[in-house]
């Protein structure tokens, strides 16, 4: 699957927010680079951006574009853009392509399970169109917005000035390879809307409809369209992840959206984020390590835990923004490992101190337990269900209440025995699965 | 694909060794067991026991075969065993098969190269026959063997008499499922030789020749065959693993290798022996941490290095008896990962005696830095060519070294230098390729 995004358009409406409508700085990332990481992350090889007005804006942008992405993207550009209409855009990109198509606006907004809904859809020889059926939705002008009629599943009619819809046209496509002769050669002189273009193919029964449920989009044509834009997108952080623990669903999940809505501005990347938890799990660890009196091993607990939340930030930032990475996720895997191997050292130097040597091998047992149950997670999560899951969350948590509560060799007794436990079971368990 | 092996005749020449022939005894396993793990090896969905001669023996072993196995295999009863010839064996299974089919022989033993070699193939619409252009190879009787004749690629005759011989029929076949409904119309008073189907086969063209190189194969008929056949595979595991690093190669291996031979004919399995290095390297662990004085370091040391030896022998014992499976390597995986935390903790505690509280950290930067290691080799190994790597075997040396010299000290800022630099290293390099 490829992609094209139309980006040729001035977007006069928005020009106080930024010169270049597709670069408009959208939560620390722009419009257009949002949709190129969307397109990819739905499972597109490469991603053709037909430019016209600020080309060159659009070239400088993709230059400075990391080497993954910049390597996936291609510029066309539309030398007729002042003059045509989205459709005689998108012809420019028909020679480029050579199979089926995602078809992307540069001003609007999506999330990615509308992407994930549209891609799960068969183009069946013509297109599939997503569609909200949620009419007078707020942030959608009524009287601006696209609306398409439907009849079992296909597009009947679609267009602005249209008379009983049923649904908004989101603006995102997905396309067969069989529309691209056509396209190729198009002609100027005649209408050249992409809206036309599609009331053809409705006409003919080939432009299907893809119900996106309640996932969201956003049409970006003024700078409220923008703010609600922001909005919306903050919003849907709050869904959370469904291997969430309850601790990181009840406790740290709602301060780590706070932390993330407050950096999604910044240029702080997801990775920048993941040394950021392990430098302050470090410290949380320097201060556990030497604390003495309440004072120091309360404010050491409340680190720990603060270590905790911030360790949500970097996945919503990179959920948030589309930036996530395969090599992201192996980052943030291996720094808490190191930031476990340090909280977990600190915690038993404390019970050193408080108790007997012995201590030293009861933090062993922790701390080979707790690596343990994430290395055996990389196996046994792809094919075990676990009732009860002892996630990062509990264990920080452990870890914090032990040192504030000046209990670190009780607190390394439950991680040794609760981890250890869990690895156990794996090992029976998986004899039968594997 | 499906698998079919022949087991329904007498074997009367064997019969010393064992009143059922396809049972004989094996390096620990059986002629039939070792093929219905090759083909589930190989990629066969399922295998399907055509029985004759002792049914029941082969019913009851089935019985006792592993689950996981168990629901994989299927037996079919050719009820005149007796009075037919290995094509009419065959024939029986035909109404079971569904498509393309490996055919392998009970009373054959294949290296896990040769069907690798085989399975590669294409049967076109017809049947490829593995042939072993080493005419005149030890072991192999040239006046018992069927030979084969070629011409471009395919077989033009074969049997056991043939003048003018191009190569050895291994007696391994990968079929089209176009086969199929010829076989199962197959009438016992016709010639029910499989030599006599593959021969018409021959004649029209559709029996293509795979030459398997220097893959072992042997056809077992006398005890002089199966001792030959256990030499054969035991010479195999001279191969040793690509992966392997120098301290594996020259040292370890040619000691493990020594070690599993001898394990062969026992009815230790690879997983027990994942356990059995557990508790010699725990007892190498409680040695390293309460030695004193010269001879009990050493004691330790050697100790350590033997359980590095044995690590090699679970691997190297389910290649051989085609015992590997994903459940194996895991446990293995895990039990090291046990072991490690094992050993650098008590040299750990070692260094804490002789030196200051200093060496705590020491040890859990050592500790931390192998865990990552392992951990980050999951996806690292997947994309990265490391140059110099320091495996397993070269730690367990590096652990062994320094408890037998008294120097634990040094051997954990060996590792701990060593092993989070190559950690580092990976983060960085990982960064541009994932």
């Amino acid at each position: 699957m490829e992609a094209v995004i139309l980006a040729a358009g001035r977007g006069s409406r928005l020009q106080a927010s930024s010169a270049c409508k597709p670069l408009t700085p959208l939560l620390g990332t722009t419009l257009l680079e949002r949709n190129v990481r969307l397109a990819l992350h739905a499972g597109a090889t490469r991603v053709i951006i037909v430019t016209g007005h600020r080309h060159d804006d659009i070239h400088h942008w993709k230059q400075r574009l990391p080497l993954r992405l910049r390597h996936r993207v291609a510029l066309v550009h539309n030398p007729k853009w002042a003059c045509t209409e989205n459709g005689y855009s998108l012809a420019q990109a028909a020679p480029h392509l050579t199979g089926d198509f995602l078809l992307l606006m540069a001003d609007h907004v999506y999330s990615a399970e509308l992407m994930q809904t549209l891609v799960a859809c068969d183009p069946d020889g013509g297109a599939v169109l997503a569609v909200d059926r949620r009419l007078g939705r707020a942030g959608i002008d009524p009287h601006d917005a696209t609306k398409v009629r439907l009849e079992n599943g296909r597009v009947k009619a679609l267009g602005k000035g249209l008379q009983q819809a049923d649904a908004y046209d989101t603006g995102a496509f997905l396309c067969s390879a069989t529309l691209i002769p056509a396209l190729a050669s198009l002609r100027e002189t005649s209408d050249t809307r992409l809206s036309a273009l599609m009331q053809e193919l409705a006409d003919q029964g080939r432009l299907h409809a893809c119900d996106v449920g309640d996932a969201y989009w956003q049409d970006v044509d003024t700078s409220e369209d923008l703010a609600a834009a922001r909005a919306g997108l903050l919003a849907g952080l709050g869904k959370g992840k469904a291997a969430d623990g309850p601790v990181s669903r009840y406790l740290n999940r709602p301060c780590s959206r706070w932390l993330t809505r407050r950096m999604a501005d910044t240029r702080l990347t997801p990775n920048l984020v993941s040394w950021l938890v392990l430098a302050v799990t470090a410290v949380a660890a320097l201060l556990t390590a030497n604390a003495s009196g309440w004072p120091m091993y309360l404010l050491a607990g409340v680190l720990i835990q603060l270590a905790s939340v911030l360790d949500g930030c970097d996945g919503e930032l990179a959920r948030l923004r589309m930036q996530g990475s395969a090599y992201g996720g192996w980052l943030d895997a291996i720094l808490d490992r190191y930031g476990d191997a340090a909280l977990i050292a600190a915690m038993t130097w404390q019970a050193l101190q408080a108790g007997g040597p012995s201590a030293f091998w009861l933090g062993i047992a922790a701390l080979a337990g707790s690596f343990l149950v994430s290395y055996s997670a990389h196996k046994s999560d792809q094919v075990l269900r676990e009732g009860i899951r002892i996630g990062r969350d509990l264990r920080m948590l452990i870890l914090a209440l032990g040192i504030a509560l000046q209990q670190p060799e009780v607190a390394l007794w439950c991680l040794a025995l609760a981890m250890n436990f869990t690895v156990f079971m794996r090992l029976l368990r998986m004899r039968h699965v594997l």
